[in-house]
């Protein structure tokens, strides 16, 4: 890796040359790279100056490469979405460079398969009062991503996320496991089997199982994308900053409390019914152009 | 069975004997019986003068069991609760009758297990437009109400709630099967295995299955206990007739068309904090009392 | 469908054509249609002269189209294989013309998924003594078996072959309940789950369950081939009538007592030794010729 | 921990203390501790005279207590039986103990959950030429079995155990991961996922999975008191040394290379067999007094 002065430079450039070629208006950098050690802790990760004074000091112990691309993304103006379990999005002095460039900015860690699934179903619990004792949650995956992750130092940040989203949601914190396996065969269809093990009335317990057969990147990728279009929408309503109204794309949407799946989406569904209104009649013809 | 004038009379009886002896102020009937036949249709269910007729007449073919119970605890002017897949609660005539003695009335069919599952868990498929080809559940159970729902004409209703449920919350009519059997030596622990095959991005086929090992009994009693709580607090208000912030309970919700469990949460939430809100700071500790 | 008279002669007919324009020695039968209704129980069924007759006669109420198939094999000096829940390989009138032509014949029913299972996981249950209550079975299927089972009159074989092996594995008859269900979208992709409910040790009840995802076609083709190589290896031999060595390969063997999968793989390779010891060291190189 | 030569000492006083008080003819030592670090390698496990040396020199570098009660228990004259996966039974100089005072020897690590449904169920894959790509494994426990194993030094040998036996009965090596979850809430009732992932005719993948949710020393208990019928029964014929025949009731059963569970019962019936035959007409009812 060069110093880190010129890899921010390298990426700015990329990017001004691919808006430059295609013509375009703007550009959205969405990060899609594999998992990576967290970097060590610095109160340096709270201002501007304070990122900079990494970058130019090439402090790779405190800085990772995500760090780079958000920062070269904002410097130049770009909104950028973190769909990895990496760090920077949720560093304030990266907020700071969005607000202060006035461009969009959110993450971490596209939620599309276990995770998604637990947050959808844990309210149910919550809401019948059926106390979680544990949740165990296993999965198995054969892609390059399942290989990084295969590194215990790779994995840390992702099953932080995982692990985190129960205690929200339930308001106490179960026995709460998270293992993932590199299983080469199954490639790109990870395999996730969680066991909730709960108590009912009388603490009577009781079991829930299911298992989860998804293709990742098919389950990726069409997020992605409406992640690029709201991005856009948002940067041409003239928003900056977190858009914490995308919580439910995320493992771990930064700034943002509520980890329900359904609250998260009933908070776009807001966002949408705003703008729909703000717009008037004509915003749905509008929209089609 | 008696002619039905003498049936209707002799709950009417009970019911007010039960009130007196133990010096009540109000009765909440809550109907428990395992699922009957429904009876064949009518226009005389659309009036109370139509329905007092067929208790009049005797018309065993047209009423069952279950409109009876209804039609005596309303006219004995005390809340009823269908908590069973049995008729009556959706019928014009009774929602009149409760309406005509201000008394709340509300069903069908308890909330449990594997509905339970089901309507908290597709929300997720439509707002991740992952499209549901088939969701094939089966119940296996073998307590008494396994072994009356063996009978297919008892499971009629049943099957119904169960299956209508999807269409709602997805938009559209995906291949729903819906499977009971009875398991003896299962007893009250209630097995649903359901098979979710669903399509994602270029309409690539994956799966989701999940099992529920639920103990019937235990999972009904609480909800059987706030329905009653929750009633009893309508009619000190002064509400009467259908109790649609109690959809969430319900497999079918009689005049409720929304069937996504968390949704239905939010109805009785909201309901909550009307209520809160109406009563001031001093409605916490008087709940209390 | 013709007089059967004249449908034994046209697949009689079809077989020799088939054999003279390919210029084939030998010409193995293996029935591969889809299930029917199971005719009407006769005596005639017992005699080569009393099926004879009821073709004579055209009783298509007491003879299936597999029947017909059958006789018209076995006539022409075929040997013939049932791989499907169609009557007649039982029949001992069909069993003394295939003696007296001197011709193999087996069935029925290949053995490719659930069964299979069943049949390998049974003995556990037996050899440790765990007590079976309930083993309930679920198949889900979407391809045109799917759909012809569909129809309650044409599964009842396949349900009677698919329930009875656990009787004589475990030696006394527990709960046993078998589902088919046609699931379009499933297509080929047969899914089973199955759940066992089995007591141990001061009768405490334990539960496992399974799920298995196959391929049908994929899962049959390579016995199909094996059959007719293992078939016409047997007729080289000077074998006729039934083979019981073979009774590994499906749900119901004809004339085999034995449904535990292994010790029915244990009678191939038996049969499989018994050859090679027969034919001294020249069988391997002989049989790559 | 005292020195070796003295625990050693103890422990044969504790066993012939409990024979004289109760005025036994004969008394099993069947082991039940928890796992254990596995100690260093050392030749002088070859020997009688060596493990004789490295207990007196106190080498607890090369010795773990399991061995101790194994040596203990053989210098008593006692047979011995390991049912955990500590270490001692496979090494030549305990064994060699065991011929030299004519006493039975077996273990090790009894197989009452996932690897006795593996070793039932692979064996199926392998007589179909199904091609296990991959089997993984995952166990969640929450006894104190559960707690020993949560400790990665505890559970090498078990992994072992756990992972070797699939080479044996498929032939090759798949991938096969074996994970073990301590979680509490679940106390005895031990639940395993396994997931095969396999591929059938023209390399197409399919997957089965099951769930074992049983009581660990409801399963565990009966094979203890068989096995301690069955050694005590060894000890009166004369027989001593290894006891290959009991080799299903083990994860590892030492020097036995099979690890077809069914093969392995066949040879625990052939023993039978073998002494029901060798005893005449008599063994019945001799062997109900």
């Amino acid at each position: 890796m060069p110093r880190l002065e010129i890899l921010v430079g390298r990426i700015r450039s990329a990017i001004s040359a691919f808006r430059e070629r295609l013509g375009l208006e703007r550009v959205v950098v969405i990060n899609l790279m594999s998992s990576t050690p967290e970097p060590a802790r610095s109160n340096l990760r709270d201002t501007t100056v304070g990122i900079q004074s990494m970058i130019d000091g090439n402090r790779k112990d405190l800085l990772s490469p995500s760090v780079c691309y958000a920062w070269a993304a904002l410097s130049e103006g770009c909104p950028y979405i973190n769909f990895t379990p990496n760090a920077g999005t949720d560093w304030r002095g990266v907020i700071e460079l969005a607000e202060r460039n006035r461009v969009p900015l959110f993450g971490d860690d596209g939620k599309t398969g276990e995770t998604l699934v637990k947050t959808a179903l844990a309210p149910m619990f919550a809401h019948r009062n059926l106390r979680v004792l544990s949740w165990e949650g296993v999965n198995l995956l054969g892609n390059a991503d399942g290989k990084t992750l295969d590194n215990p130092r790779n994995r840390e940040m992702k099953l932080r996320h995982k692990e985190g989203v129960l205690d929200n949601i339930l308001g106490y914190r179960p026995h709460a496991g998270v293992t993932i396996n590199y299983v080469p065969s199954l490639g790109d269809w990870k395999t996730a089997w969680d066991l909730i093990h709960f108590q009912g009335f009388l603490d009577v317990p009781m079991t829930m199982q299911f298992t989860w057969q998804g293709c990742d990147s098919v389950l990726a990728a069409p997020l992605v994308l409406d992640l690029i279009r709201l991005t856009d929408f948002a940067a041409r309503q003239g928003e900056y900053g977190l858009m914490p109204h995308l919580a439910a794309f995320f493992k771990h949407p930064v700034g943002v409390e509520e980890m329900d799946f359904h609250r998260q989406f009933e908070m776009l569904r807001d966002y949408a019914e705003r703008h729909l209104e703000a717009a008037g009649p004509g915003i749905q013809s509008a929209d089609r152009d």
